[in-house]
Order: C-alpha cells, then structure tokens, then sequence
C-alpha cells in the first residue's frame, strides 16, 4: 500500500473564451505529452478547450532525458499533413534529413540504392523524437488555454468518474484531477488501457503480439570533422534474411543504428552474445563495413538495453463520453513500415474532423462527447488494424524479401511504373506512405492484391521485366481488379 | 487482504508404480476438473503419472449445479477420436443423440433439413455436458493414481517455482502445493494464464476477442408423455441475418435454445428486450414456430444470465517444463463450429502423441517436461488458432449465408460432390468436423480454397449445379489448387 497522502483537486474552470456558439469551453485532461499528446494538446488548443496535459517524464527541453535523445523516427505524409492542420509545417521541415531511398548493404559491403518510389518527390524524413516532440510542447504552450505538468505519473484512471489518479515523481503524493472528459495518449503501456482491462466493467477486447525478435540501439557517430561516415539521404538496411540492421541519419552527422534479431534463435541471438568478442565477431562476419564505421560497437551494445517489439489492438476505445485511448495507446505498432508516429498523428486530423461535426457540443454535453468519441473509432480502428498488420508484413519484407529475386523483379516493375505512369500506379508503399488521403485498410486491399498479381504474373511467365510498360500496367490493373472481386464474392 | 491461513503441503511423493525405465512416477499437478482437465487426468493416470486434479466447483455427480446442468454441446469426430484413445467410446456413445444435419427455420415456420454431409455415416452428436464430465470423472477415479479435489478454487501460479496457490470453498483457508509440473485446463478465465500475464517475467502474446454479440440460454421442454415437440436428430437453426436461435436435443426429451443477439443494435437487442411484453413480440415476430413450443420462454428469458461470446488466443502456452495451458485455457473460442469441446479432446489427443516420444523422462526430468510442452505447442498452436477464427467465419455463415441463394448454390453442389464421390471431395465443414486425420489448419486453408472457388465460378457462370458432377468436381480441384499455388506465390 502507498502511504502518500491522496488529494482530489476538484477542477476549477477557467473559461478562457466563449466558443462559437457561447458555451463555456470544455475541460479536456490529456495523459501523456510525448508526439501524440502534444499535438493533441496543441490542437486541441487551437481549438479553444481547456486543455490540461500531465506527463509522467520531466520536460525534455529542460532535462537530459538520454534514454530518449538520439531515437529518430521516418516522418512521411501523413505525419505531414498533421504538421498542416496545426501549422507548423516548415519549423518541422527544418528538422527534417529527407531520405530518398533504402540503401541496401550486402555481405561484402556492396551497396545498391533502391529508392522507396519511382516519383522523385516521393521521400521519407528521418527526424529526431526529441526534437519533434519540443517544438510541439513549446507550441503547445503558447496557447494560454493549455497546461503542461511534467513528473506526473498517472497510475489509474476512474473511467466512469472521469478521474485519474497521478503520482507526482518528487513527491510521491498522489492526486485525482477531473476532467468533462479524459484522453489518453500513454503510449504502448497506458494506464487507462490498464484501467479498461483490469476494470471488466465491459467487454474490453484487447491483444499484445510480440515478435521473436528484439531490438537495440547502437550508433554510428560523425567523422571527427561532423561529416556523415556514409551516404546521409538514404534509410540504410543490412538485410540478413532471420535478422537485419538498419541506420537512419541524424541533423549533428551521427546515425541511430538499429539491431532486429531473434531473442534466442538462430547462431546468434540477443540470449547469445553475452560477449565484446561474441558481439565483434557476429558483426564482422554479417555487417563488415558497418563494424568498420562503429569503433563504438561494443560499449554501445553492452550499455543499451534490448527492447522487445511488440503490435496492441484493442476495442473499444473509449468509454462513453468520459474517456478515450489515442495514437500508441490505442494502437502500437512495430516499426518496420516507419508508420508509427505517422499513424498517431494522422489520428489527430482524423479526430479534428469529427471535432467538425460539433458532436461535443449537443446539448447534453456528455452524450455530445460520446458521439465524437464513437464516430471517430468506428471511422479509425480500420485503418490502425491495418497498418498494425502491413507493419508486421515488412519485417519480413526488410528482412528477407528484399533480397528475393523474384521480390527485386516486383520492384524493379513497380518503380518502372511509378515513374513512366507517376499518376496512374502507386505500390503498395507509395500507397501506405505518400497517399495521405487514402486510409490504411484500402491501401492495404490494393497493396496487397497489386502485389500477388504481379508476383503470380512474373511466375507465370506472362510478365516480364522486359515488356512494354503500358502492357504491364494494363495487365497489373486488370489481374489487382479480379483479385479484388474474388476475395468480395468470397466474403473475404 | 485475505486473514485466512496458507499452508504449504509439501508434496509427499507415492510413488504407485514405476514407469518403463524405472524412474519414479512424475506427479502432475491438474487446475480444473471440466471436460478437459477430467480426460487428461484420465489419460495421464493410464500413462501412470501420479495426478492431482483441483477443481473449484463441487462434484457434478453428487451436487445439483444447476447452471451447467442442462447444457449440451455438438460430439464430433475429433472428439470421438480422444474418447477412443481412453477406450471409454460406448459409454460415451449411450449419451449421444445423432444430428444428421440443421433443420432450417423461416419466418413463416416453414422448415428445410440441410444434411451436414452427402456421406450418410457422417453427422454430428448432441451430448450433455455435465453427464459426459460425470462420466469422464468416474473413469479418471477408477485410478488409484488419480486424485480428484473439489471446491478447492485456484488463486495463482507461481509459474518459476512450480506451485499453485488454492482456496478451500468452504474454510476459505487458502493452501500451496507443488508438483512436478503443472497442466492449467482451468477454462476460458484460468488462473494460469492470469498468472502468465501479470507476471510480466517473459513476452506473453495474448488476446481476447470478443463478438457484438452475447447468448442466453432458453429451452423446449418435453411434451408431457416426454416425447420431443420438434424433430429429434438435426441442430435447429432460426437464422435471421442479423441474429439467430438454435436448439439441440437432450436425451430426456427437451431441447437446450440458445438466442444469439446482439448486445446494443439492431431493433431487438438484448439492452432493451427488458420486458415479457417485448420478449415475446419479438419472438412471434421473429420465431413464431418456436415460441409456440416455449410456453416457458418468458420465464427462462429473465431468469438465465446473459453471457459474452470471446476468443482467447495467447503465446507461450508453457513456462518452461514447469507449467502448461491446455482447452479453453489456452485457446477458447466462440461455439459456432460445435469445436470448442472437440478441440480440446483433440489437445489430449496430440500431448499424447509427444508423451509417446517419452521426452519427459530424459535424465534431466525438467528440461524433459519442457521438451515435451515446447513440442506440444508447436504441433498444435497453428491448428487452435485456425479453429477460432473458422469458428468466428461460421457464426456469419450460421446468421445470414445459409440463407444466402449463392451460399445454397454451392452447398447444394458440395452435397452432391460428397454423395457422388465420397473419396475424392469433402467440404470445409467435413474438414473439419469429420476428418479427424486432418489438422484444423489444412482443413482452413484447404476449405476456404474450395470455398472461394466455387463461389467464383457460380458468379462468372464456370460452372453450374446443372453441370455433370465429374466435371464440376475437376473444375473445383483445379481451381481450388491455383488458389492455394497463387497465395503460396505471393506469401500468404
């Protein structure tokens, strides 16, 4: 049992403004102020609620939080287009490292450039957590309707009273703060998800997936001179079928490298290399040029823990009109398709567009939050089961495929088509990744059937790279469009 | 906090026999007395394990638990399999009632038989829960190495050190015992699994589903000379797209009724059926054959609980060689396939086969014990996990296909397929339900193939149920074989 005190801070409203139609303005208590939190903050902001954020870490602009500081993330078009919305679309851009391409790395250090479309404008942006997540606190902050409280833990939440119960870091005394309604953005381990599940005060459905794989962090510092120790506008990928390491660049010419690898299978695992010379030994023999560029290897590997990788769905999302799980508290992913953070924000438009149905403010207020709340996941949860599972589909592909011949002949088409015909073909990753207006679910459907007709047409001999590309588009639309109607007639 | 006492029985070892190799007998420690637990103990204590089973409710053979007395379930071939292997096939053969096929009911009370199979000597069996646990019961206890203990509810497992923690139902003393390992078939909500998630000591992959929809139990009950008011040998189905009620019979002449319905949509549903007055309209709406043979049905209606319908999947089933998730435990799933309990014979059925391999009684008999659940579970988990999701594609097929013209096309010409040549086709339902030589995974892959591929050449005219028989019966295989060749290509 905690024996710090418990106060219950009856929430005082401050009604900062009248919205448009003269109500007083809603009090809206956000758990967690990492990108998802903060860019709802900010928008909410915007948007004239009373907005209180609290966050278990110290603010990052202030502390050192090194856990944290040299993660970088790809931020792609939809992430973007939520940069739009709140309007600071070119302080973001500042800190962007565009990256063309996979820069492919193979046993022998030979490095081949496979750009991520045939369209030249069509690039993803290696951006720093850090970084991103400042420049939405600080503009956050400058709306006068929006509180930001750092080292507060929340450890549950009372859905059905529309509380939470925080603990303050320092302190250790716990406090309930009420809200007209509460929105979580915790992250893969929210309390108020915990809270759904461990109430069973409704049918909460509810799963974890993890892979047999871990991760970890290493890196690839600058040359002495600040330069990028190898080619910068590229996501660089050593793809070694059961495992693979990746590396995106950073703005001070460093690289975060990534470590994907089984936890106890395979010659060597993260249960394995227990050693400097275990651990020297398994890179030069896979990853030599990236060994070579690494002097930091070991420490790196010994200091930095090893994180498991892992998909959450659950359903419902919110309870009423008291609360709502949102971005990776609703839905995280694992990495490989770089869609995470672009997924969280990209619920932040979709929220806003509810938010223009004025649903929230019916008359009774509640039963108004209820239908915003309502209209949005069944509008959203589609989508973020679909990209749940396409990102699951590209460890596989990062792993493996892309070193697959017949996989490299789909790509060598597909970029063929995209740059000959930029507005009538799109892969499934242009799909996913640069079609922000497009959701998930139907980028999935057509990605998917694109690619089994032209895998299924390559093995049957009746495409080749080497046809006409206009042939091919013709034949790729028409087999995508029967695959498609197969499935529909067979219920699938 | 619980003030009642915990002791600690240290496990005293009897050894009753001594196994091929003359090590001494294992003791194994069993959380739940149900149709699972009940048969393992059984088995197990022919294989000569010393068995302790601990079940929370009181014995069903001395106690009227009424809750469970009059459910009955659907016995099929992967069932009868695992009654076959314990040699106890007539016992269990005297409790069941032969379905040949579901008796379809329309609105208008009109009633259509559509046979579950064109092979005669296929069908499926009604058979009462709680006389088939009795049975099951009897026989484990008919060994003086099996030890059943009732009323004794299971709080926790502390999965490392091989214990479980117990509560006396009526002294509330609580207790621990160990064993050498524990086997958890303590059902959809058991301790173990509970354990396994809360412990957080490795990556539990876990999830519960559940549907939109709930069930309630209702009856038919006999006429007054006992005789059966409705057909007697079929599984009666009033499907009406959007909900649905069926009824199997029981040896005493009544018919167990569930209504399947949705919580919260749909004009009826069961938040706002709260009154006779509704109840009863909506039935002579909807089922009026039915409610003429329920004079009873307002009173079931409030007095019988609600229930929710949930899919439970999770990954490791096992901890080591130390503890092991079987039946619902491990894999509970929703009733539309009649597999529930056939699944989890089947569990018994394929731990018997890794038992034969003798693992567990390699030198180190805990290393042995994990060899033998890590074996266990990787035969065996790609089939559970196909059974709960064919088991959710037949709750839609159940409510609205059956009485879908092209869903009747196709299972009028698989009919004739089965009867015409009963060596060469048999349907996903066949598959699954009566080739108990055939994983639950192939059955899927293999039905839904079949499936697609009819419902296809049906809609682009390939094929007719006029056509000649041989000649539908090679289209269907060639075509089903290019839909298994084309997934196989695209890596699905």
């Amino acid at each position: 049992m905690n024996n710090n005190k418990i106060t219950h801070n009856s929430e005082k409203v401050f009604p900062i403004g009248e919205d448009l139609e003269g109500a007083r303005a809603q009090n809206i208590l956000i758990i967690g102020a990492g990108l998802c939190g903060s860019l709802l903050a900010l928008r909410l902001g915007q948007r004239g609620f009373n907005v209180s954020v609290y966050e278990m870490r110290p603010d990052l602009r202030t502390t050192d939080i090194s856990a944290g500081r040299s993660i970088n993330l790809a931020l792609s078009d939809r992430g973007i287009k939520a940069m739009k919305l709140v309007g600071i679309e070119d302080k973001v851009k500042a800190l962007c490292i565009p990256m063309n391409g996979r820069m492919l790395h193979d046993k022998e250090g030979n490095t081949f450039l496979s750009n991520y479309s045939g369209r030249d404008y069509e690039y993803i942006n290696s951006i720093s957590r850090g970084e991103l997540n400042a420049l939405l606190l600080t503009e956050a902050e400058k709306h006068d309707n929006v509180t930001i409280h750092f080292n507060k833990k929340c450890k549950s939440v009372d859905f059905e009273k529309t509380t939470a119960l925080f603990q303050d870091h320092d302190s250790k005394d716990e406090f309930i703060e009420d809200a007209d309604c509460i929105i979580a953005t915790d992250g893969a381990g929210s309390a108020l998800r915990k809270s759904y599940y461990l109430g069973k005060k409704f049918l909460f459905s509810f799963s974890q997936d993890f892979l047999s794989h871990g991760y970890k962090e290493l890196s690839i510092l600058p040359t002495e001179s600040g330069d990028y120790k190898t080619y910068k506008n590229a996501l660089h990928i050593w793809p070694r079928s059961s495992f693979m390491l990746i590396a995106l660049p950073n703005l001070d010419g460093s690289f975060t490298v990534t470590l994907f690898l089984s936890f106890d299978e395979g010659e060597y695992n993260f249960n394995n290399l227990t050693t400097p010379e275990l651990v020297t030994e398994f890179f030069q023999k896979e990853f030599p040029d990236a060994l070579e560029i690494m002097p930091n290897l070991v420490k790196d590997f010994f200091e930095n823990p090893t994180a498991a990788l892992g998909t959450v769905k659950c359903s419902p999302w919110h309870y009423k009109g008291n609360t709502l799980l949102m971005g990776d508290a609703a839905h995280a992913i694992v990495p490989f398709y770089g869609q995470g953070m672009n997924a969280s924000f990209e619920d932040i438009v979709e929220f806003d567009k509810v938010l223009d149905q004025n649903l929230e403010s019916l008359p009774d207020g509640e039963a108004g939050w209820e239908a915003t709340f309502k209209t949005y996941e069944k509008n959203r949860k589609n989508d973020t089961d679909a990209i749940a599972d396409l990102a699951v589909d590209n460890f596989h592909e990062m792993k493996g495929h892309v070193s697959n011949p017949i996989f490299q002949e789909k790509r060598k088409i597909e970029m063929a088509l995209e740059k000959e015909f930029p507005n009538e073909y799109a892969s499934k990753y242009s799909l996913v990744t640069f079609n922000e207006n497009i959701g998930y679910r139907h980028a999935m459907l057509k990605g998917r059937a694109q690619d089994k007709a032209i895998l299924n047409m390559l093995t049957d001999k009746i495409i080749s790279s080497e046809d006409d590309l206009k042939d091919i588009l013709e034949k790729v639309k028409a087999e995508t469009e029967a695959i498609l109607e197969d499935d529909r007639i067979a219920g699938l």
